[in-house]
């Protein structure tokens, strides 16, 4: 068991932790953006959003709401950002599914930025076919279960 | 009803939309970062992830992810960013909670960056106590529940 963060649910590495429950553990980041920058963990390993079980995902989310309203009480940020990064071209470091709660303040570091692209109504129509167009009958499956 | 998420959730006003349910909409970024640049947006109004309920947030991160999994598998994207705003400190533009699923591609104009600051143990630890002690009875009542 080679996983970070499965070593430190498990109690087998030490961490900064703010919280902890039966399935989610939250501490925080040794390297934050900001004070106060804290990583909300599913216990139960999975690489990313992706592969993680949906029951992980809604109590990971719920959690990272009780820390975002923890963190900014606390540290009087001004804003906070939640941040999933899946695969290493998105940013992700370990791979074990994390969300991090990162508070804001007025002249910070942080950057999120990207070119708002204008895309036109045709551009759109496309992007929405290429998404949601089936290509085999699992696809069509499961867009039926997901009601569209 | 100004807010121009609630418009678009109930079908007042036009949208790309890639997903629907009872609880949940997504539909695609207009000024999006990268092609199939998503926001996936729970129908009850709440500001931010603070306000949210969690029944509402549950739902809107399992419609993330499958979202992702759509995008990363139709667009061939390396990467996926899971993005949530709250406040405008912290980049939020429309006051409606919603989370941002973004395809990461090699050489996208993207940029998600900080300085991962170097704190020590006596810094991290100061940052925990000041996370998680409890100013009032209130508090109290929610780190007990929070099993903290």
């Amino acid at each position: 068991m080679e996983c970070l963060f499965c070593k430190i649910a498990q109690g087998a590495m030490p961490s900064k932790k703010v919280y902890e429950d039966k399935d989610t553990i939250a501490f925080l980041d040794i390297n934050p953006a900001n004070p106060g920058h804290t990583l909300i963990v599913p216990k139960k390993h999975a690489e990313n959003i992706m592969d993680a079980d949906d029951a992980s995902l809604e109590k990971a989310i719920v959690v990272a709401k009780k820390i975002a309203r923890m963190v900014a009480e606390k540290t009087g940020a001004e804003g906070v950002n939640v941040l999933q990064n899946n695969g290493k071209r998105a940013g992700q470091i370990v791979n074990h599914v994390h969300f991090h709660v990162i508070p804001r303040f007025e002249n910070d570091s942080m950057v999120i930025s990207y070119p708002r692209m204008h895309a036109n109504e045709a551009e759109l129509d496309e992007v929405v076919l290429r998404l949601t167009k089936s290509k085999n009958p699992i696809d069509d499956a499961i867009m039926r279960e997901m009601g569209a």
